[in-house]
């Protein structure tokens, strides 16, 4: 029994983040009313900031609160003539960290998953291709998990590639088979784009 | 790089949350963008309520949107004549888990200590004592952490109540001494309180 029904409210709400059990959610209700109420409302305020406003950019599909996200008006990025194809938006950030890229990216939001309905479309797979037929590019960089998925992924755009006479490679090195571009560190990413081939048919 | 300025500031103070480092912020951030942006939006508002709303229960000083909590405002409580002393409102949470206690409580938010200028007027014992001397208690349970300050803290309580004619009682076994009371599992804490002996000088 809570003496407070909006404490009771804050702490059941705090459970829609990832990782936060019943424990940790009241710690973390009774840190904030006791030491850090200002933070608490600089939270309150980035959240529905973030939650309202951020879209989809229209180039790459990252998050982004404009139009085109920050990466994609980059006049430098724009001419590198390097197209880098991620899962997830989480994966930018990674990839940006190695400091071995300075091309664009496209951002799936997934992968090809045809048994749950996810098809080329869902992946934004037909605004990619509209990229490759009308934008410059010398190489497409397949980044996706090296999971089945994130394979047969990847070889569905390297063929895209093909009909557009754009070469396409794959990272390889250094990620461990079944795992997570996100989770693996700096220096294994980097040996993973130097190290990556071109994909032949 | 982030591609959004709103994503980064969300990341950054998803970190006022104990035990929230970078990554798990980044990776909360993405999970509520992708999969529970209604949530997001939950949690802010439950947030905002909470910090701007809670303040202290006249009473107990626990926390509370109202005048006084549920628990001061519960008649059968008000009849039952035993009043426990705690250091903070979660400990009010576990001692209710036990379900052995169906009494009042009081909060410090805190234990004496001098050296921090943390003195009886800090931790709310004017309002204590004057609870004391115009309620009727049969007995006071001292549930303060099993610490130094805590013992400490105990001590200088149960002179007040020695002074009103009070019976004073210190929660005893199954605690593991220089332990916190909230960490304890409920069946110590029953024990605990089973166990309480009476405080003599
Ligand atoms: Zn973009
Ligand atoms: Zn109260």
């Amino acid at each position: 029994m809570q003496t407070s029904p909006l404490l009771e409210y804050l702490i059941e709400n705090l459970r829609c983040l990832p990782g936060v059990g019943p424990k940790s959610a009241q710690r973390m209700a009774y840190h904030l009313l006791q030491r850090d109420r200002r933070g608490g409302m600089d939270l309150a305020r980035a959240l529905t900031d973030a939650m309202s406003k951020i879209g989809h950019c229209s180039h790459c599909r990252t998050f982004t609160e404009e139009e085109t996200c920050t990466i994609c008006n980059n006049p430098r990025r724009q001419n590198s003539g390097l197209l880098c194809v991620v899962e997830q938006p989480s994966d930018i950030q990674a990839i940006e960290q190695t400091g071995q890229f300075s091309g664009r990216y496209f951002v799936l939001m997934g992968h090809l998953s045809p048994l749950d309905g996810i098809g080329p479309r869902e992946i934004g797979l037909d605004l990619l291709q509209k990229r490759l037929e009308s934008e410059h590019f010398e190489e497409v960089i397949l980044a996706t998990n090296p999971t089945v998925e994130g394979d047969a992924t990847a070889n569905y755009i390297a063929e895209l590639c093909l009909q557009q006479g754009i070469k396409a490679s794959r990272i390889a090195h250094g990620i461990p088979v079944g795992g997570e571009l996100e989770a693996v560190d700096g220096t294994t990413l980097t040996h993973s784009f130097l190290g990556r081939r071109e994909m032949h048919y």
